[in-house]
Protein backbone atom coordinates (compact mmCIF):
# COMPACT_ATOMS: atom_id res chain seq x y z
CA UNK A 1 0.00 0.00 0.00
CA UNK A 2 3.27 2.43 -0.39
CA UNK A 3 2.81 4.63 -3.24
CA UNK A 4 4.88 3.19 -6.10
CA UNK A 5 7.92 5.84 -5.73
CA UNK A 6 8.58 4.64 -2.11
CA UNK A 7 8.37 1.43 -3.05
CA UNK A 8 11.31 1.39 -5.67
CA UNK A 9 13.13 3.64 -3.40
CA UNK A 10 13.00 0.97 -0.58
CA UNK A 11 13.89 -1.52 -2.69
CA UNK A 12 17.24 0.36 -3.74
CA UNK A 13 18.03 0.55 -0.15
CA UNK A 14 17.55 -3.16 0.47
CA UNK A 15 20.97 -3.24 -1.30
CA UNK A 16 22.85 -1.97 1.25
CA UNK A 17 24.47 -4.38 3.59
CA UNK A 18 22.81 -5.69 6.39
CA UNK A 19 19.73 -3.71 5.35
CA UNK A 20 16.62 -5.61 5.43
CA UNK A 21 12.82 -4.52 4.93
CA UNK A 22 12.20 -2.47 7.42
CA UNK A 23 15.37 -0.72 7.78
CA UNK A 24 14.99 -0.06 3.77
CA UNK A 25 11.47 1.48 4.66
CA UNK A 26 13.19 3.58 7.78
CA UNK A 27 15.10 4.80 5.43
CA UNK A 28 13.29 5.55 2.45
CA UNK A 29 10.75 7.18 4.73
CA UNK A 30 13.12 9.84 6.09
CA UNK A 31 14.30 10.98 2.48
CA UNK A 32 10.41 11.94 2.00
CA UNK A 33 11.12 14.62 5.20
CA UNK A 34 14.51 15.98 3.32
CA UNK A 35 15.04 18.85 2.13
CA UNK A 36 15.17 18.63 -2.30
CA UNK A 37 18.81 20.51 -1.82
CA UNK A 38 19.91 17.31 -0.08
CA UNK A 39 18.03 14.90 -1.95
CA UNK A 40 19.49 16.09 -5.19
CA UNK A 41 22.71 16.04 -3.76
CA UNK A 42 22.63 12.26 -2.61
CA UNK A 43 21.31 11.00 -6.05
CA UNK A 44 24.29 13.11 -7.58
CA UNK A 45 27.09 11.77 -4.94
CA UNK A 46 25.95 8.04 -5.80
CA UNK A 47 26.13 8.81 -9.92
CA UNK A 48 29.12 11.18 -9.28
CA UNK A 49 30.54 7.99 -6.99
CA UNK A 50 30.62 5.36 -9.61
CA UNK A 51 31.92 7.68 -12.43
CA UNK A 52 34.47 8.76 -11.00
CA UNK A 53 36.34 6.03 -9.10
CA UNK A 54 38.35 3.73 -10.50
CA UNK A 55 41.34 1.62 -9.12
CA UNK A 56 44.91 2.98 -8.82
CA UNK A 57 47.27 2.19 -11.97
CA UNK A 58 50.12 1.63 -9.08
CA UNK A 59 48.63 -0.09 -6.45
CA UNK A 60 44.62 -0.88 -7.16
CA UNK A 61 43.76 1.75 -4.35
CA UNK A 62 40.43 3.28 -4.76
CA UNK A 63 40.97 6.68 -6.61
CA UNK A 64 39.84 9.57 -8.74
CA UNK A 65 42.91 10.29 -10.80
CA UNK A 66 45.13 7.64 -12.56
CA UNK A 67 46.99 7.33 -9.39
CA UNK A 68 45.60 7.28 -6.07
CA UNK A 69 46.33 10.30 -3.43
CA UNK A 70 48.99 7.54 -1.44
CA UNK A 71 50.45 6.86 -4.43
CA UNK A 72 50.91 10.57 -5.41
CA UNK A 73 52.43 11.56 -1.76
CA UNK A 74 56.26 12.34 -2.20
CA UNK A 75 56.19 12.15 1.82
CA UNK A 76 55.40 8.42 1.67
CA UNK A 77 58.15 5.86 1.84
CA UNK A 78 57.78 4.36 -1.12
CA UNK A 79 60.02 1.62 -0.13
CA UNK A 80 57.85 -0.24 2.06
CA UNK A 81 54.82 -1.49 0.46
CA UNK A 82 51.78 -3.25 2.43
CA UNK A 83 50.01 -6.05 0.76
CA UNK A 84 46.16 -6.32 1.23
CA UNK A 85 43.25 -8.11 0.05
CA UNK A 86 40.74 -5.16 -0.62
CA UNK A 87 41.27 -1.24 -0.94
CA UNK A 88 39.07 -1.51 1.39
CA UNK A 89 41.63 -2.67 4.14
CA UNK A 90 43.70 0.57 3.22
CA UNK A 91 40.82 2.48 4.52
CA UNK A 92 41.49 0.41 8.20
CA UNK A 93 45.08 0.87 7.99
CA UNK A 94 45.12 4.66 7.20
CA UNK A 95 42.88 5.44 9.83
CA UNK A 96 46.13 4.03 12.46
CA UNK A 97 48.08 7.00 10.71
CA UNK A 98 50.51 4.68 11.77
CA UNK A 99 51.79 3.47 8.36
CA UNK A 100 53.89 5.64 6.14
CA UNK A 101 54.85 3.30 3.43
CA UNK A 102 52.01 2.61 -0.09
CA UNK A 103 50.14 -0.31 -0.47
CA UNK A 104 49.24 -2.75 -2.69
CA UNK A 105 45.86 -4.73 -3.45
CA UNK A 106 45.75 -8.17 -4.50
CA UNK A 107 42.19 -7.80 -5.31
CA UNK A 108 41.46 -10.91 -3.71
CA UNK A 109 42.73 -14.09 -1.69
CA UNK A 110 44.40 -17.59 -3.16
CA UNK A 111 40.52 -19.57 -2.88
CA UNK A 112 41.07 -23.22 -4.86
CA UNK A 113 37.22 -23.36 -3.11
CA UNK A 114 36.11 -20.71 -4.99
CA UNK A 115 38.32 -20.97 -7.83
CA UNK A 116 40.57 -17.87 -7.22
CA UNK A 117 44.27 -19.12 -8.41
CA UNK A 118 47.70 -16.74 -7.88
CA UNK A 119 46.84 -15.39 -11.70
CA UNK A 120 43.46 -14.67 -10.86
CA UNK A 121 45.54 -11.67 -8.07
CA UNK A 122 47.34 -8.67 -8.86
CA UNK A 123 50.67 -10.87 -8.00
CA UNK A 124 52.23 -10.28 -11.01
CA UNK A 125 52.22 -6.28 -10.80
CA UNK A 126 53.40 -6.45 -7.15
CA UNK A 127 56.97 -8.33 -8.43
CA UNK A 128 57.32 -5.48 -10.79
CA UNK A 129 57.21 -2.98 -7.94
CA UNK A 130 59.52 -5.16 -6.05
CA UNK A 131 61.80 -5.65 -8.66
CA UNK A 132 62.33 -1.48 -9.30
CA UNK A 133 63.87 -1.74 -5.80
CA UNK A 134 61.90 -1.98 -2.30
CA UNK A 135 63.23 -2.39 1.33
CA UNK A 136 60.21 -4.45 2.81
CA UNK A 137 57.05 -6.44 2.12
CA UNK A 138 53.92 -5.86 4.57
CA UNK A 139 52.14 -9.17 4.33
CA UNK A 140 48.66 -7.54 5.53
CA UNK A 141 46.21 -10.17 3.99
CA UNK A 142 43.48 -11.24 6.96
CA UNK A 143 44.60 -13.98 8.98
CA UNK A 144 41.92 -16.10 7.54
CA UNK A 145 42.79 -20.01 5.82
CA UNK A 146 43.00 -18.04 2.52
CA UNK A 147 44.61 -14.98 3.68
CA UNK A 148 47.09 -17.05 5.15
CA UNK A 149 47.57 -19.25 2.13
CA UNK A 150 48.07 -15.94 0.20
CA UNK A 151 50.70 -15.00 2.56
CA UNK A 152 52.61 -18.11 2.32
CA UNK A 153 52.71 -18.24 -1.06
CA UNK A 154 53.79 -14.43 -2.04
CA UNK A 155 56.37 -14.71 1.18
CA UNK A 156 57.55 -18.04 -0.98
CA UNK A 157 57.78 -15.82 -3.82
CA UNK A 158 59.66 -12.87 -2.10
CA UNK A 159 62.14 -15.35 -1.47
CA UNK A 160 64.59 -14.51 -4.27
CA UNK A 161 64.22 -11.25 -4.24
CA UNK A 162 66.05 -8.38 -2.75
CA UNK A 163 63.97 -7.52 -0.19
CA UNK A 164 62.36 -7.99 3.62
CA UNK A 165 58.98 -9.66 3.74
CA UNK A 166 57.29 -9.38 7.14
CA UNK A 167 53.60 -10.64 8.24
CA UNK A 168 51.82 -8.54 10.40
CA UNK A 169 51.23 -9.55 13.99
CA UNK A 170 48.68 -12.64 15.55
CA UNK A 171 47.67 -12.14 19.01
CA UNK A 172 45.14 -10.76 21.36
CA UNK A 173 43.15 -7.94 19.78
CA UNK A 174 43.20 -5.22 22.22
CA UNK A 175 40.56 -5.13 25.28
CA UNK A 176 40.68 -8.88 24.51
CA UNK A 177 40.12 -11.44 27.22
CA UNK A 178 41.87 -14.90 27.24
CA UNK A 179 38.94 -16.90 28.31
CA UNK A 180 36.89 -15.81 25.00
CA UNK A 181 39.64 -16.64 22.42
CA UNK A 182 39.75 -19.37 20.60
CA UNK A 183 42.35 -21.72 20.60
CA UNK A 184 44.19 -20.71 18.11
CA UNK A 185 44.47 -17.14 18.41
CA UNK A 186 45.85 -18.05 21.89
CA UNK A 187 48.08 -20.25 21.09
CA UNK A 188 49.27 -17.68 18.45
CA UNK A 189 49.21 -15.14 21.20
CA UNK A 190 51.74 -17.80 23.03
CA UNK A 191 54.32 -18.14 19.79
CA UNK A 192 54.46 -14.45 19.54
CA UNK A 193 55.21 -13.40 23.19
CA UNK A 194 57.92 -11.15 23.69
CA UNK A 195 60.35 -10.55 26.55
CA UNK A 196 59.10 -7.51 29.05
CA UNK A 197 61.49 -4.37 29.34
CA UNK A 198 61.99 -3.22 32.57
CA UNK A 199 62.50 0.40 31.63
CA UNK B 1 42.46 9.78 2.62
CA UNK B 2 39.13 8.99 0.44
CA UNK B 3 38.98 10.08 -3.11
CA UNK B 4 36.61 13.13 -2.76
CA UNK B 5 33.47 11.99 -4.60
CA UNK B 6 33.45 8.87 -1.70
CA UNK B 7 33.98 11.41 0.85
CA UNK B 8 31.03 12.95 -0.19
CA UNK B 9 28.50 10.27 -0.96
CA UNK B 10 29.28 8.88 2.97
CA UNK B 11 28.37 12.18 4.58
CA UNK B 12 25.23 11.88 2.75
CA UNK B 13 24.51 8.23 3.61
CA UNK B 14 25.32 9.51 7.27
CA UNK B 15 21.64 11.25 6.53
CA UNK B 16 20.32 8.07 7.10
CA UNK B 17 19.01 7.22 10.66
CA UNK B 18 20.89 5.73 13.16
CA UNK B 19 23.78 5.54 10.39
CA UNK B 20 27.12 6.37 11.50
CA UNK B 21 30.33 6.84 9.88
CA UNK B 22 31.58 3.33 10.12
CA UNK B 23 27.92 2.24 8.53
CA UNK B 24 28.14 4.75 6.11
CA UNK B 25 31.27 3.95 4.76
CA UNK B 26 30.14 0.70 4.55
CA UNK B 27 27.19 1.24 2.33
CA UNK B 28 29.65 4.03 0.39
CA UNK B 29 31.81 1.06 -0.47
CA UNK B 30 29.52 -1.20 -1.81
CA UNK B 31 27.99 1.42 -4.01
CA UNK B 32 31.56 1.30 -6.00
CA UNK B 33 30.89 -2.20 -6.08
CA UNK B 34 27.16 -2.25 -7.48
CA UNK B 35 26.07 -1.77 -11.22
CA UNK B 36 26.16 1.32 -13.31
CA UNK B 37 22.34 0.48 -13.84
CA UNK B 38 21.50 0.39 -10.56
CA UNK B 39 23.10 3.32 -9.24
CA UNK B 40 21.34 5.17 -11.94
CA UNK B 41 18.00 3.56 -10.52
CA UNK B 42 18.92 4.41 -6.91
CA UNK B 43 19.77 7.77 -7.59
CA UNK B 44 16.05 8.61 -9.97
CA UNK B 45 14.20 6.58 -7.22
CA UNK B 46 15.12 9.25 -4.55
CA UNK B 47 14.17 12.20 -6.73
CA UNK B 48 11.43 10.56 -7.67
CA UNK B 49 10.12 9.80 -4.25
CA UNK B 50 10.83 13.74 -3.41
CA UNK B 51 9.22 14.51 -6.49
CA UNK B 52 5.97 12.39 -6.89
CA UNK B 53 4.76 11.78 -3.15
CA UNK B 54 2.41 14.24 -1.39
CA UNK B 55 0.08 14.52 1.48
CA UNK B 56 -3.51 13.06 0.08
CA UNK B 57 -6.18 15.56 0.10
CA UNK B 58 -8.36 14.02 2.52
CA UNK B 59 -6.24 11.74 5.32
CA UNK B 60 -2.54 13.46 4.90
CA UNK B 61 -1.40 9.80 4.17
CA UNK B 62 1.58 9.69 1.39
CA UNK B 63 0.16 10.38 -2.06
CA UNK B 64 1.64 10.56 -5.88
CA UNK B 65 -2.25 11.39 -6.82
CA UNK B 66 -4.66 14.28 -4.89
CA UNK B 67 -5.69 11.35 -2.33
CA UNK B 68 -4.69 8.11 -1.27
CA UNK B 69 -4.85 4.72 -2.59
CA UNK B 70 -6.82 3.77 0.88
CA UNK B 71 -8.87 7.31 0.25
CA UNK B 72 -9.35 5.76 -3.28
CA UNK B 73 -10.17 1.78 -2.42
CA UNK B 74 -14.10 1.62 -3.19
CA UNK B 75 -13.83 -1.70 -0.97
CA UNK B 76 -12.54 0.43 2.15
CA UNK B 77 -15.24 1.67 4.52
CA UNK B 78 -15.11 4.98 4.96
CA UNK B 79 -17.35 5.39 7.84
CA UNK B 80 -14.51 3.96 10.13
CA UNK B 81 -11.92 6.18 10.84
CA UNK B 82 -8.46 5.21 12.55
CA UNK B 83 -6.68 8.74 13.37
CA UNK B 84 -3.02 8.53 13.61
CA UNK B 85 0.04 10.32 14.35
CA UNK B 86 1.59 10.20 11.29
CA UNK B 87 1.58 8.77 7.90
CA UNK B 88 4.30 6.03 8.77
CA UNK B 89 1.93 4.74 11.01
CA UNK B 90 -0.65 3.70 8.32
CA UNK B 91 2.17 1.52 6.85
CA UNK B 92 2.07 -0.48 10.47
CA UNK B 93 -1.34 -0.39 11.05
CA UNK B 94 -2.30 -1.69 6.84
CA UNK B 95 0.81 -4.41 7.62
CA UNK B 96 -2.14 -6.06 9.90
CA UNK B 97 -4.58 -6.37 7.12
CA UNK B 98 -6.86 -6.37 9.74
CA UNK B 99 -8.62 -2.81 9.40
CA UNK B 100 -11.09 -1.98 6.82
CA UNK B 101 -11.74 1.56 7.37
CA UNK B 102 -9.86 4.83 6.43
CA UNK B 103 -7.31 6.92 8.32
CA UNK B 104 -6.80 10.50 9.41
CA UNK B 105 -3.27 11.27 9.77
CA UNK B 106 -2.86 14.08 12.55
CA UNK B 107 0.93 14.94 11.86
CA UNK B 108 1.58 15.48 15.20
CA UNK B 109 0.51 15.08 18.90
CA UNK B 110 -0.36 17.83 20.78
CA UNK B 111 2.94 19.21 22.91
CA UNK B 112 3.20 22.14 24.88
CA UNK B 113 6.55 20.93 25.70
CA UNK B 114 7.70 21.43 21.71
CA UNK B 115 4.93 23.95 21.44
CA UNK B 116 2.65 21.38 19.44
CA UNK B 117 -0.75 23.10 20.23
CA UNK B 118 -4.42 21.53 18.93
CA UNK B 119 -4.52 23.88 16.11
CA UNK B 120 -1.53 22.91 14.19
CA UNK B 121 -2.49 19.76 14.22
CA UNK B 122 -5.15 17.98 11.23
CA UNK B 123 -7.73 18.40 13.65
CA UNK B 124 -10.37 20.40 11.87
CA UNK B 125 -10.09 18.88 8.80
CA UNK B 126 -10.87 15.28 10.81
CA UNK B 127 -14.26 17.18 12.49
CA UNK B 128 -15.35 18.32 8.80
CA UNK B 129 -14.74 14.51 7.97
CA UNK B 130 -17.00 13.30 11.27
CA UNK B 131 -19.18 15.71 10.04
CA UNK B 132 -19.86 14.39 7.10
CA UNK B 133 -21.18 11.33 8.68
CA UNK B 134 -18.75 8.49 10.30
CA UNK B 135 -19.83 5.61 12.82
CA UNK B 136 -16.40 5.61 14.72
CA UNK B 137 -13.16 6.58 15.33
CA UNK B 138 -10.51 4.78 16.40
CA UNK B 139 -8.16 7.10 18.20
CA UNK B 140 -4.66 5.14 17.36
CA UNK B 141 -1.94 8.03 18.69
CA UNK B 142 1.00 6.29 20.37
CA UNK B 143 0.59 5.12 23.65
CA UNK B 144 2.62 7.62 25.66
CA UNK B 145 1.99 10.78 27.44
CA UNK B 146 1.46 13.32 24.45
CA UNK B 147 -0.53 10.22 22.37
CA UNK B 148 -2.73 10.03 25.53
CA UNK B 149 -3.10 13.61 25.83
CA UNK B 150 -4.36 14.24 22.23
CA UNK B 151 -6.53 10.86 21.90
CA UNK B 152 -7.76 12.58 25.50
CA UNK B 153 -8.43 15.77 23.80
CA UNK B 154 -10.05 14.51 20.63
CA UNK B 155 -12.36 12.18 22.63
CA UNK B 156 -13.87 15.34 24.19
CA UNK B 157 -14.50 17.08 20.98
CA UNK B 158 -15.99 13.93 19.41
CA UNK B 159 -18.30 13.34 22.49
CA UNK B 160 -20.55 15.99 20.83
CA UNK B 161 -20.46 14.18 17.60
CA UNK B 162 -22.77 11.29 16.32
CA UNK B 163 -20.29 8.99 16.54
CA UNK B 164 -19.07 5.87 18.57
CA UNK B 165 -15.40 6.98 19.88
CA UNK B 166 -12.64 4.40 20.49
CA UNK B 167 -8.93 3.79 21.59
CA UNK B 168 -6.83 1.37 20.69
CA UNK B 169 -6.16 -1.23 23.64
CA UNK B 170 -3.12 -0.98 26.31
CA UNK B 171 -1.94 -4.01 27.79
CA UNK B 172 1.37 -6.74 27.02
CA UNK B 173 2.51 -6.47 23.72
CA UNK B 174 2.45 -10.38 22.17
CA UNK B 175 5.01 -12.85 23.91
CA UNK B 176 5.10 -10.19 26.43
CA UNK B 177 7.05 -11.25 29.51
CA UNK B 178 5.51 -10.18 33.20
CA UNK B 179 8.79 -9.32 34.44
CA UNK B 180 9.92 -7.17 31.77
CA UNK B 181 7.12 -5.42 31.49
CA UNK B 182 6.78 -1.79 33.34
CA UNK B 183 4.66 -0.95 36.31
CA UNK B 184 2.02 1.15 33.76
CA UNK B 185 1.95 -1.58 30.97
CA UNK B 186 0.81 -4.09 33.83
CA UNK B 187 -1.47 -1.56 35.45
CA UNK B 188 -3.45 -1.05 31.89
CA UNK B 189 -3.19 -4.91 31.32
CA UNK B 190 -4.88 -5.41 34.45
CA UNK B 191 -7.60 -2.58 33.86
CA UNK B 192 -7.93 -3.94 30.94
CA UNK B 193 -8.63 -7.50 31.74
CA UNK B 194 -11.07 -9.72 30.25
CA UNK B 195 -13.65 -13.34 31.06
CA UNK B 196 -11.63 -15.92 29.59
CA UNK B 197 -14.80 -17.55 27.53
CA UNK B 198 -15.34 -21.74 28.52
CA UNK B 199 -16.46 -23.13 24.29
Amino acid sequence: MYPKSLEELIEYFKLLPGVGAKTAERYALLMLDTSEEDIQGFAKALIDCKTNIHTCLICGNYSEDDTCLICQDTSRNKRIICVVQSAKDIIAMEKTREFNGVYHVLQGVISPRKGVLPEDLNIQSLMRRVDQGVDEVILATNLTLEGETTALYLAKLLEEKNCLTTRIAHGLPMGGHLDYADELTLIKALEGRKQMKND
